[in-house]
């Protein structure tokens, strides 16, 4: 158990690795840099990250996830309202295509190895509570008679997410944030029930 | 201007650097390797690819792009009907539940480097025609009053490009393919029109 003071010193670590990993790429961060970024020694250093630079870029990647959640909020944790919801789309897409083509936890998945049990933790992480809150949204849009009852908000949300990441996804190798935008358009649409019937 | 046969040998070169990238990765992969699995000497591959192993990776990851295309035909190209429709989504679902977590496409572009221009144009290309054919099935349907005339053809099949692309990264990242499937069937419910319509 990390005393106050210890826990933000971990945080401090935490996130003058961030910067540094932002700025040169994981590869090139050294915890020679990071601790002068951060203003701390090595020594205190392991002792928060015994293991070192491998355990440290973890806890960045983990900290990075929950920035992406963060940086939508206070809208996705509460999509009680078209007003909410569209306030969200918003927020995603202005996100994105300020961060454009370089993806600060997509490089840490990659140095940390994309296959590894630890990356995919986090990615499966983020996804799963990146989806609740949607679901939740989705819920509450129903009981409410705002979103249709034959709406499965366990589907739905699951398929706002793959939206979501492939349209990200193509922004960053295209540059072009048109397709997120399209797919989060779409799906709102499709949420209202306000899909034109052929005809 | 190669003739019948250089493009022959050509295209078998291209076409045992696909299998040994796929069977041993792309910085495994060596020229002798190649040349062993594909029959041809040495002078020849550099007859076809003067520059070398860049050169040829970027003519495999060509190759792989149009693979990608190719194994949803023909559904792809003729997206005239609901069980046409109903076909492709089922071979796309099942192309990536086969290819699992990891895309040889994913791979070479990696290899060649993400932000370089000419593995931006190899995505970029992919993406148009993947897109484009996308389209031209929404155009018919909607030409026969299949797909309601409000459906904005551009922006659907970006839509649905970006939600098949984030249905295969979640899978490529956790072994699943249920966000694909739900992004697809949620956007085929949005064609037909088949929205629940609250109250």
């Amino acid at each position: 158990m990390l005393t106050k003071k210890g826990a933000a010193t971990r945080q401090r670590i935490i996130e003058a690795a961030a910067d540094e990993i932002r700025d040169h790429g994981a590869g090139a961060a050294t915890l020679d840099d990071i601790c002068r970024r951060s203003g701390t020694g090595k020594s205190q250093l392991f002792h928060y990250f015994p293991e070192g630079k491998e355990q440290l870029l973890l806890a960045v990647a983990e900290w990075e996830a929950g920035q992406v959640i963060e940086d939508q909020q206070p809208y996705l944790g509460r999509l009680t309202t078209w007003e909410a919801w569209e306030k969200w789309r918003d927020v995603v897409v202005r996100r994105y295509r300020r961060q454009g083509v370089h993806c600060p936890l997509g490089v840490l998945i990659t140095e940390i190895g994309r296959h590894t049990p630890a990356a995919q933790a986090v990615t499966r992480q983020l996804l799963e509570q990146w989806q609740r809150q949607v679901q939740a949204g989705i819920e509450d849009m129903r009981e409410s008679g705002d979103i249709g009852r034959d709406v499965d908000p366990v589907r739905a949300s699951a398929a706002l997410i793959a939206a979501i990441q492939g349209g990200v996804t193509i922004l960053m190798s295209t540059g072009s944030a048109d397709h997120l935008e399209a797919a989060l358009d779409l799906y709102l649409d499709y949420l209202r029930g306000g899909v034109p019937v052929p005809g």
